[in-house]
């Protein structure tokens, strides 16, 4: 049985260990927030699952745990953002609100950051428009996994994008999915639990398909969304490829095969192109386009419509993208939040190494 | 045999096919050369084999053959166009005029447009941006052909999706793909051809998989990138709503199931939600981030890296988006573009109704 813990109980011991980094407090709540935000939203790869991990690579002196972020470039409706190496959790939410910024003034604004850390979850930060009436947008590259069709070398992440879109009395349309058939994560889970994978999430370095969830620790690599090439998956690999050229050569940052892996165990490449990861957020004011009120009136036709579609027979009904995500984090934060053992564990190494309380 | 046509011969005859319908005659021109791109770059189910489906919506007046196209709202980045019911092969390239001219003032452009018509191929418009060292993107809803994740309704089109980037010594990335496992038109070339469609690109009307390559004349639909739910298909289905809100609920145009089809022997819908079919246009000026000239070389080193990729075996290579279009392209205007015996049949019978030489 997997522990449960309440939110506030998680939040207190995340902020502390960001504390105990160097983080300023103001940096260190907000990194929670992200952090957490993955949890809440039942996206579990990527929340507290991953604390000892950004603390590694900050002992391993690869994150700046008081980084000076600032706009290295910008016109009327972008900019360029340097992280200064800073987490990805902090840096992100910062240039976002330079995204919104812009889009006040100049209809849209767009940022590429560089010098950057793993940012948690997209939707987090695409999420951060909707308050402004606002659509959002976030991608973000990371550790090469994925082989390009036709090749056996790993050559991008798996380049998650974010779209959250406002409505009026529905729930705002919140897509955040990787542009590979199955997310790292779904692989993680199956590997704990000694699980094949399906046919056309992951192939031998060898290039041949593969259902062993532990293959790429033998050279193997996902595969872009589409699976093979009769399904598309040069679709998945031109998605993946548009995420780490907007998120990266846009911005500076290392692109591709150079991206910095997020484990500390492995080195980043010794010949970079760029620096740390790289990050591209965009905000478009609704009324930059039509008045809000009318756009979140056929926001809330559009979704009813598509919600209320007949189904296929045994399936209970046709999700809003953002659905699933939205009634997790419902329960979650009344219910509290599931850990597996194995994080736990994890989890009480950090507490006694860095002498702060779990519980 | 398909018979060859020189470009210059469809040119002349498409042109003149235009002037007959009452297209001024710079409008014809602009709208051959859209429609002719796609036979160009080997994407024959978009072009010159669309021409007397035009003519058949235009001879139901159901398109405008002397639009006036306006701006009716806008910001320093951002605009809305009405495309007073015209050709989308006219009535795109306008927008992203548009587009671009914002994007130079303000670093960025994105144009949603209504009241517009099917645009021939994405990748056409997004590669205008190029030659002005912009990334261009260009997206269009569509025909509801496709059910969403866990639906037996058609709810979405293809909706296609193109980005292009410019390189500095390599050609340029472009990017232009359906967000179904297939496109219809892959479809249609089974069907001429009597064969089966793979497991995964299209449903039974009631949800279950099928391979008859006709099935959607029975009330069945295409599939979203990803096949199934195990492979990401909610994922395509992300896509291709985003694709959906960007292009009519930004703009005003029709969306979902009440895009107006293709087809002249289909009504549009009759309750429409907004004005015509919707596009979405961006344009962004490369140096509105970094210096174009850093931007181009970094973007000749990432298609280097990929296009030398280590190949699996039996592979000849690993392609860059828009490398097989671009080839198709040179080897066409060079030898010609050959035509299915179906095609030519049709070209003859517009030929003889509107008394245009076709040779």
């Amino acid at each position: 049985m997997d522990k449960v813990y309440s939110l506030a109980s998680l939040q207190k011991f995340t902020k502390e260990v960001f504390n105990r980094m160097g983080c300023p407090a103001d940096q260190a709540e907000l990194a929670t927030e992200v952090l957490l935000s993955a949890d809440l939203r039942g996206i579990d790869s990527h929340g507290i699952a991953r604390l000892s991990g950004y603390l590694r690579l900050w002992e391993a002196k690869r994150i700046n745990a008081n980084p000076v972020i600032r706009v290295v470039h910008e016109t009327p409706s972008t900019a360029v953002v340097d992280g200064d190496g800073g987490l990805g959790l902090v840096v992100a939410p910062k240039a976002m609100e330079i995204a919104i910024a812009k889009a006040k003034n100049a209809g849209t604004g767009w940022v590429a950051v560089k010098n950057s850390n793993h940012f948690g979850i997209a939707g987090y930060h695409a999420m951060k428009a909707l308050q402004h009436d606002m659509i959002g947008m976030a991608m973000t590259n990371a550790s090469p996994l994925v082989a390009p069709t036709f090749a056996v070398e790993r050559l991008l992440g798996t380049n998650p994008i974010a779209v959250a879109i406002p409505a009026g009395k529905q729930p705002a349309f919140v897509a955040d999915f990787a542009t590979t058939t199955a997310a790292n994560g779904k692989l993680e889970i199956l590997q704990r639990k000694n699980l094949d994978a399906p046919v056309g999430w992951i192939q031998k370095k060898n290039g041949e398909p593969s259902t062993n969830a532990h293959e790429l620790k033998d050279g193997g690599a996902l595969i872009p969304l589409g699976s093979d090439r009769e399904h598309g998956s040069h679709k998945g690999y031109c998605l993946g490829a548009w995420v780490d050229i907007f998120s990266a050569v846009l911005s500076g940052a290392n692109y591709g095969p150079w991206v910095p892996p997020f484990v500390s165990f492995l080195s980043p490449p010794a010949d970079p192109v760029g620096d740390g990861i790289g990050h591209f957020f965009g905000a478009l004011r609704v009324d930059a386009f039509r008045p809000a009120n009318e756009f979140k009136d056929h926001m809330d036709n559009w979704i009813g419509r598509f919600r209320s579609a007949k189904t296929i027979d045994g399936e209970p009904r046709v999700l809003i993208p953002g659905d699933p995500e939205r009634e997790m984090s419902e329960a979650r934060t009344k219910n509290g939040i599931p850990l597996i053992d194995k994080v736990v564990e994890d989890l009480v190494g950090v507490a006694s190494k860095y002498n702060v309380q779990f519980s």
